[in-house]
């Protein structure tokens, strides 16, 4: 049977929630990745040492073996001061959420001038820049385009700060990267890469496949498959995966978010292998993140067998994409 | 209080369902509109004489004193016999849907040459052709302008028949039925005149905004308003209101619909007064509608009264749409 041994892999964009159903979530990325980038997007939100630790504590005795990298949320109110000791707490990325731009962003930034000294301080130390690069008075659609005038000017005036460009799901974001310094990179997530506004409400609506920023169009989908099939250099993998309670996603108030941690890579082990790159995939997933992070790449690996299961109705109170499908490549334990 | 009494309008695109739940709808659209055109979607379809009777029937005695304008499906196994019974049973318009278009469709053409015989038919009895103009193998949104083509193969080949395109919700398309004859006209709802995609996901999704075809751009939305509110000659109101039951919405696979009927008057009313063209409102619900299907106009008189109230949560199991909002016109009774 076939088999697929590769570096084991991180996740540099997770979302795990607190309490108990957190576990679950924690091992539902835990079966699959080493480590991962833990968004602070919480309630309250990660943003000071204290709550940073506490948090990462509570990751950390919920599932042995996994390690969360942490990051907090770039509140208007901050101060340059704010940020040394955030980093001596283990932070490696400040998340900057423009307000309102997605769930529990209200509290976000809405101009780049309130934050002008924390991002001097970021830049000092060498902390990175984490965005969700989108435009929230925008129309839908074109939110991350109209984000590119900011995110260059992020670029140009802190000549020195390292960004991530998250999720990002436009062709034109992809050109608009490439034109960048190499202190700039992106992440893609598995549901941009395999699905378009057509999977989202095509025929009908699902809801489980609702996020920020929303799948896009076929040329765009087309783009970004092409450039991290080909190996991308600055490109590398961040899941989004962001649980949400059925009953928030079943509802008539949808909350924007998909829960795909626990078939990432299969899901992405099935992709690669169809468009014959499952070459590029352990870069993608397991060295280019790592590399711009500047963290030691995992020396365990992760082996997946081409054997079919079918993905469980629910985790912790959530449904993962494709719940109740048959995917055709398992994680081996 | 300010009342507005307008000639008693009618509903050009209506879906009523059938069974227990359908007398709530019909009574809640019967409580401001005299006639409604009725979508012949249901399962089995409306496609014969003694169906088509038999579903006027159940209409008329759900709901007094409501009158059911009929419709049939086009279907592809349809032949030119089958028509003069139709329109003889007393049918006004045949609906085409391209197959899988939208909810129940899976049944409906796949090209417009399996009906050229019925096509010709309908024109010798001077039947209307109601069109859900999508083309369901383009992308979502370009759906509507990738069937244009196809619209306008129709209007030339079939030099007589009178043409409906049902629920337009592109700029582009009215543009392109400005230029077409007299004898094609379009519907327009009152959501595709309120809201945008960004109503539908910019926040959170709102599974009971979504239809076929699905909501578009402001600019989209604009080009409508700006027809409607104008008075422009061959556009008329059919809401296309759909109810789905409660757990067909809130639901991991969510139908196309929307449940607009127990809300129209007031939302329009509204809408044209707004915008300052209040006087238009009435040649729009309740004059060329009529007009172009040949029908005499309403002699009875509908009044609103600017006063607000709450709209239910539930209808015959369905869930209007602004649900628990309060509207600030109220139909008398």
């Amino acid at each position: 049977m076939k088999e697929l041994t590769i570096r084991r892999p991180d996740d540099f964009h997770l979302h795990l929630r607190q309490g108990e159903n957190m576990k679950k979530y924690a091992a539902a990325s835990a079966a699959s990745f080493s480590r991962a980038l833990i968004m602070p997007n919480i309630l309250p939100p990660v943003c000071d040492p204290a709550g940073l630790k506490a948090y990462r504590d509570e990751i950390q005795k919920s599932c042995e073996g996994f390690t969360p990298l942490m990051t907090f949320k770039i509140l208007p109110h901050m101060k340059a001061e704010d940020i040394k000791p955030l980093k001596e707490a283990g932070a490696l990325a400040g998340k900057l959420y423009p307000a309102g731009v997605t769930t529990n962003a209200e509290d976000g930034i809405s101009s780049l001038d309130q934050i002008r000294d924390v991002l001097f301080a970021m830049e000092e130390e060498g902390l990175v820049l984490s965005i969700h690069g989108e435009d929230p008075n925008a129309s839908i659609l074109e939110r991350e385009i109209r984000f590119l005038p900011q995110l260059e000017k992020l670029v140009s005036s802190y000549g020195k700060l390292k960004i991530v460009f998250e999720h990002i799901s436009r062709r034109e974001s992809l050109l608009f990267l490439n034109e960048l310094p190499e202190r700039v990179a992106g992440t893609i997530t598995a549901h941009h890469l395999l699905y378009t506004l057509d999977d989202l409400m095509g025929a009908a609506l699902k809801p489980h496949l609702f996020c920020k920023p929303v799948v896009k169009t076929e040329e765009d989908r087309q783009a970004l498959a092409e450039a991290v099939l080909n190996g991308h250099s600055r490109l590398f993998f961040g899941s989004d995966s962001a649980p949400h309670l059925k009953e928030n996603k079943e509802n008539a108030v949808v909350s924007a978010g998909v829960f795909t941690s626990p078939i990432l890579m299969p899901l992405l082990a099935d992709f690669f292998e169809r468009e014959g790159c499952l070459s590029n995939l352990e870069a993608f997933v397991s060295e280019r993140g790592a590399s711009f992070y500047g963290l030691p790449l995992n020396r365990e690996t992760l082996t997946l067998r081409k054997e079919s299961w079918m993905v469980p109705d629910l985790i912790g109170g959530a449904v993962p994409l494709l719940a109740g499908t048959e995917l055709f490549w398992r994680v081996l334990p």
